[in-house]
């Protein structure tokens, strides 16, 4: 080998490994980030189950740490791309962040929103059995987003899937709780008002779901390389099967 | 000139005008896809106001068509990344159509939502005061949206500027929409259920303002290569004055 070649071979490996490992820091802070929604999800729901008004206040104040985690990837997004020119696999990787984070922020708002109703229903009465049903409820959305950043650090396709399958389920408990809280506000109009408060937030819970369930299907475009956005959960699985059907031929 | 050197220029001209092209094409199909979700927010509101339960229906059926668009123009980006390895302000353009379209693949999620409530409620006894606030509601964050869409037609960071200022006065109006709606459900409890319905729907029409200032805030990147998102209303005014007093310091 000429030294030149041999020169542009080393700088080549250098630079490749250098764009590795920005992009595994990317990685981290996408799941960093997800940690950090993960507990403010954790903190909003306990603030509103418990009626703890003081915790709620908090959550709902540092909503500002996820904003500028969102801002600070995206600007390292952006950076990546104009300066390594990812292809292929890369550059799929790079914009699945960049909308993941936009979906982990929004569930951040969420969250936010939740410490606030919560904090305004902290002293109210409450009705056991609904609460206990919002309970399952954030424990089960809680699950979907933290399946749905597992399946996106290990690029588990099969996992993913699992994230869309967990909604349809999640629907249904979040259908069941509106129908729960509109008894009780019909039972006793009085409580109307602060009933409002926990159907706003159990709408938010419900839309925590939704979130979890595009970074799903951004995990399956990213392994699949095929957008299964706005399909149906039959025609995810489809793609998730031929994924793995696909691996298994290539391992034989 | 040597013939060489003149060839090259030739030819990077020819590939900066298909690029140019390329450009051109994708912000139309922005547009396009824009006016297809305005006639969904119109035709919702217009299904939930005059309990036109057929003409809600068709809206819930008719997502599918902003989904579709919302996937080929993102598969565009991607190809457009990859192909072109756009740099500095074409970069930041087609990364703000990347995050453009998912804003307004949600607004036409908010519509079909409209649509569907609307139809449940169709044959409902409507409170006149309550539909007048929400048919005002939803004129207001249509033209909103379509500010947004025209400050990205046309770059201009003003006119974006000016649809963060409506989402305040927007708020205010569904704040007090829901006012409305719960004090008709306290007169008269046996309109909770269909009230929420309509609750849902003013919640949907509120979440159309928050979409449409996204795609403001992204027209501010755009333009001043500054991220305001999460920012006050008056950090975003003072980053569109400071964009304005350049532009015209670079004419002076």
């Amino acid at each position: 080998m000429n030294p030149s070649i041999r020169h542009k071979a080393r700088l080549e490996r250098h630079t490749s490994t250098q764009f590795d490992a920005e992009l595994e820091d990317i990685r981290e802070r996408v799941l960093s980030m997800g940690g950090l929604v993960e507990s403010q999800i954790a903190d909003a729901a306990r603030a509103l189950i418990d009626g703890d008004g003081v915790l709620g206040e908090r959550v709902s104040r540092q909503d500002y740490r996820v904003n500028a985690a969102e801002v600070d990837i995206d600007e390292l997004c952006t950076r990546i791309i104009a300066k390594r020119q990812p292809q292929a696999g890369d550059l799929r990787l790079v914009l699945a962040v960049a909308k993941t984070i936009t979906d982990l922020e929004r569930i951040g708002d969420e969250a936010e929103k939740i410490g606030r109703f919560a904090s305004q229903v902290a002293s109210r009465e409450r009705p056991t059995s609904t609460f206990r049903q919002i309970e399952a409820l954030a424990s089960h959305v809680r699950q979907m987003m933290r399946d749905a950043l597992d399946a996106f650090a290990r690029l588990d396709s099969q996992m993913a899937l699992s994230v869309s399958q967990a909604d349809i389920e999640v629907d249904r408990e979040y259908e069941s709780t509106v129908r729960e809280c509109m008894t009780f506000m019909m039972e006793d109009p009085r409580t109307i008002t602060p009933m409002l408060d926990v159907l706003w937030s159990v709408k938010a819970l419900e839309r925590i779901g939704d979130h979890s369930t595009n970074i799903g299907e951004y995990v399956v475009y990213l392994v699949g390389g095929r957008n299964v956005r706005h399909t149906s959960f039959e025609a995810i699985e489809q793609v998730v099967a031929s994924i793995s059907s696909a691996a298994q031929d290539a391992g034989d």
